[in-house]
């Protein structure tokens, strides 16, 4: 590992605890402090790190060159600050997935001199883009950010090495480091994050009321645009209102876009079909959404639709999967994703296997001779 | 097959070459008629059926008992009126994605006397909740029905024994048929099928001008957002131009709850997080998507998130998902679901694999034991 410790992890949750366990595995001395002692002894007997003293008597820590704040975001500016100020040698970044807000908070602390211009230059911003359903200690994993971006957050006066430092912690835990602003960082996770996150439980909200029969008629793509509807109403809260600019001028262009469509459709409603002006408002909000969707990086980067795909029936049993796999393993076919759709009262289900185009006509003779019911080629 | 031929199929394009192909493989007689002859050869070619005489001098079709209308929505209501007239001893269905406008038209027919009461009766529209991202016979296939949702809409005036017939078709081509009146048909498909797909492509819309560097945040989330984005715009005009009243009203709800989360985050975006009522307009968003998504149904039925989630860091290479799943076989453990997470730039996917929870421990323990990186239990 590049980084040489000790590294002091502030908050044993599930990014704090994921952080030390992947530090203290690769022989980096991490400690730990949270102001919760089950949280922090949790986190400890998992192996995340050593607690440290903080009033309750613990062992005392040795100096940190490294602390990573993994706070809640509400609490995570006044953090960054005492630990750059209790720590004057050590570089601070936090893993707050919102940034500019933090930021204006350390650079008023400064105007009003309760942080020098030093200790904010020891400061870096992290983002690292890896999470899970359940939060804590309990959750936390050496591999959460393996192969995960990690957005690093310079500001204007941060010092190179600080910078150099934690890029080398997303390296250490095997996240990907990208580099970008606050401000850059939050208009991106606004598109690509939170406004992904409100307009599906904007459409799951809609079936709140619906009758049992109209869900009996559910699909993969309403499975699919509804997923992530199921996070946590707290933290999602926290996020949206603290990146509440970003988030709302893009849902503001949401909102417009749909009240077009709406006007566009009522007239179709009242006048029929062949209204002027309907088909065109409807198929133009589709094709707009062909060019943005193609632009969504898949596995590798690469775009997803280039990916040819094979659709299998397989009986629903323990080793059926299995079975399919080894026949597509013997083939030599590398999988590039996988989706199963599900037969909603049969006990059969459909999987669709993505592949390379050059190789889906190999997989699907494959699977056929094998005697497998390839559905889509 | 409890269908008894002959069966005429109007349109040899995905739904009526497909329907062909399971009846003929099932032994029932098959005709097919379509405007375009290249279209019905390839159908024929196929194995969809044979064709019949009209106007271009192929063979006298026996006279069928039932007539499977599937031709584009513009055109099906003067098919259908057609079809009653022609075969006055058949059943007429069609396999339309929208149901109440269709049987507006054939009621007008009616009124106008163009088509008797005893023809409308024995009329019964079907909607197979099937499809693929392509189209054309060359896309049918007799398994694309299999164990989905076949929508059998009778009308006021419906025939009993004509209901039972095409019920007895949507088992036949191996669907499950369930029954609904057309305005409840199309209030349904708005909700599960045409708002979603709205707002995916809306989703998508909002990427086209994205910088580069934001797409690289982009993760699953966005991907399952996204994904239904790459339909096709004309079909899709078509489909929501024909079902407006149903499409606008819910759309207009989700217009509606958008505009309020604007008003509440520009309030946060210009007097700070806490300001009064942010917090409570964007939790009570994704509180209410939480009870929505929870009623979308799973595999048979099952609610998704009755499911343990297992994720397993998976080498990118082939064969390596045939040697996890059978190791998954072996465990005797059934998989409920499958979703790949990509590595964007790393070679490494991560699988997460949903299983009932009273086995998850026992996937876990047994794939840790065999040496697979179990991220996520």
């Amino acid at each position: 590992m590049s980084t040489t410790g000790p590294v002091l992890v502030i908050g044993s949750g599930l990014l704090g605890g994921s952080v030390g366990l992947a530090l203290s595995i690769g022989g980096v001395p991490v400690h730990l402090r949270d102001t919760s002692p089950s949280a922090r002894a949790l986190a400890r007997d998992l192996g995340a790190g050593a607690l440290v003293d903080d009033g309750e008597g613990g062992p005392d820590a040795p100096a940190p060159t490294l602390v990573v704040v993994a706070v809640p975001p509400d609490v995570t500016a006044d953090v960054v600050a005492q630990a750059l100020r209790e720590h004057p040698d050590a570089v601070v970044t936090d893993v707050a997935s919102v940034k500019a807000v933090l930021l204006s908070e350390l650079r008023a602390m400064a105007v009003a001199g309760t942080l020098t211009e030093a200790d904010l230059a020891r400061y870096v911003g992290s983002h690292p883009m890896a999470g899970r359903e359940r939060s804590g200690a309990a959750a936390a994993d050496a591999d959460l950010f393996s192969a995960r971006p990690w957005v690093v957050v310079p500001h204007a006066t941060s010092r190179p090495d600080a910078v150099a430092r934690v890029r080398a912690l997303a390296i250490d835990v095997g996240a990907v480091p990208l580099q970008m602003g606050a401000d850059e960082h939050d208009d991106a996770v606004a598109l690509v994050s939170h406004v992904p996150q409100v307009l599906a439980s904007l459409v799951a909200a809609r079936l709140v009321p619906a009758a049992d029969g109209a869900l009996a008629l559910a699909g993969q793509g309403l499975r699919d645009v509804t997923r992530i509807a199921a996070s946590d109403p707290r933290l999602w809260a926290a996020i949206l209102v603290g990146n509440a600019g970003p988030v709302r001028d893009q849902l503001a262009l949401v909102r417009d876009d749909l009240a077009q469509l709406v006007e566009a459709l009522d007239g179709a409603a009242q006048h029929g079909p062949l209204t002027p002006g309907a088909m065109a408002a409807t198929s133009d909000v589709v094709r707009r959404g062909n060019v943005g969707v193609a632009r969504v990086p898949g596995k590798h980067g690469g775009a997803r639709r280039t990916y040819a795909e094979v659709t299998v029936l397989v009986p629903d049993a323990p080793g059926e999967l299995g079975r399919l796999f080894v026949t597509v393993g013997e083939l030599g076919v590398n999988i590039e994703d996988v989706a199963v759709e599900h037969a909603t009262q049969h006990r059969v289900g459909m999987l669709t296997l993505s592949v390379l185009p050059e190789v889906a006509t190999l997989l699907t003779d494959g699977l056929d001779a094998r005697g497998w019911r390839v559905v889509a080629a």
